[in-house]
């Protein structure tokens, strides 16, 4: 059980490495065993996205119940779409509503995050690829999403600047069916759901997309929602809590 | 008028410059003035995509003669998905058609490459917000795109590894409305369309897409296709043309 963090100093400095006790232990990079620096105290640093994805995939339609409820059929292969990079923010940060975005939505999901290079990677030995597990808010402007009806644009509806939450930290050792994906909206818990409902679970997934096109060390994987996805508006703070993992807040502004 | 390429040394070194007569000069960085190091003769040298884009958007329905073939409206914002990191591919470069993948077409387009990081740009500051312009082949995999009836797989049909090919070069000061995208396969022209019949040029596409999200340097937009698109097969070279900035094989496979 390894918990990966990134995280910024007074001075500006950013840390990756692994946090132990009170103490963050720096390292080369993601996943690496090479230390990098002397232990820095947890207190007093400000912590960021724990990795800087080159690919941030959110998948739709990934679970059971939400899919029986809308009446959407089964997938037969993960339905993704990309989130932008500057769509990337973590614990603690404001995002800020776009005017013209109309509703937006939380949605509370597990993420998966990618530890090795993989390409084909049979399902067997999928569990190898992963470094660990993150929280995510996949935030969602739905009036933009089905605004043009020639064209879902997924992208867009949810590529806006931080509306790509991940943290606290990546948790590594964990088994994906015991977790429970938690959002509370100003202290009222408004989602929670098993992440042992999914359609794809993360080894069917990292297995598939890995057909599709190479995955790197840092991508994250967004597992898709279920039930409960909601409004905000500013002022709104919203925390996406996965045992075994923590408490990924932001505000919404 | 600046050429700005991308190239490997023997030795294995990656050179982001400024070509003039048949040397590639160092700079410090894309769109930068600080040279970096000695001028390289470009014999010798192997050609890389001309910049690394964080985000590879592509465009869909931005040309009138191909909306009004195809019976699609006019959209009232440029619809648009993302292309992965591992997509990237350069001038050169083989490509592999997955066996999965079912038909994969070519499509010729004029690339935006942007020079500045960039906010909310109002239209009459958009053009000093773009480097310049380079090729771009945006390789689709259609029967993948249009597989699940809910869900148009844009991210997935064109994001195998080596589906998003830009080059040779990043070219300044050309104005887009006088270009021709051409593309050639086995020799035989096979697309031959004017820049100037898009729906949003690049300075609308610009200040539309930094109202959405944050564009950064390198950044590359991918201004749609025209008529003409077809398909490929292994042994297919398939070269991408624009008067003004050169030729951009690639060789499927």
């Amino acid at each position: 059980m390894t918990t990966w963090a990134r995280a910024k100093t007074t001075d500006g400095r950013v840390l990756c490495g692994v946090i132990e006790g009170a103490m963050l232990h720096p390292r080369a990079g993601l996943g690496s065993d090479e230390a990098a620096g002397d232990a820095v105290a947890l207190e007093g640093l400000r912590m960021l996205p724990p990795c800087v994805p080159g690919k941030f995939f959110g998948l739709w339609n990934n679970f059971k119940a939400a899919a029986e409820k809308n009446g959407w059929g089964t997938p037969e292969h993960p339905l993704y779409f990309l989130k932008p990079d500057t769509a990337l923010s973590g614990p603690g940060d404001t995002v800020v509503i776009p005017e013209d975005a109309g509703r937006v939505l939380f949605e509370g999901e597990l993420g998966i995050v990618i530890g090795k290079r993989c390409k084909n990677v049979p399902v067997e030995d999928a569990a190898d690829a992963i470094l660990g597990y993150t929280c995510v808010n996949d935030l969602t402007a739905l009036n933009i999403l089905t605004a043009d009806e020639s064209f879902p644009q997924w992208t867009r509806s949810k590529g806006y600047d931080g509306f790509g939450v991940i943290g606290p930290v990546i948790q590594t050792g964990l088994d994906w069916r015991d977790l429970v994906v938690k959002v509370n909206v100003n202290g009222r818990e408004r989602q929670s759901y098993e992440a042992s409902d999914m359609v794809f679970g993360p080894e069917e997934i990292v297995a598939r997309l890995s057909r599709d096109m190479t995955l790197m060390p840092g991508d994250v994987i967004a597992c898709g929602t279920s039930l409960g996805a909601r409004p905000v508006k500013a002022g709104d703070e919203v925390v996406v809590s996965i045992d075994g993992i923590g408490d990924l807040p932001v505000t919404m502004a």
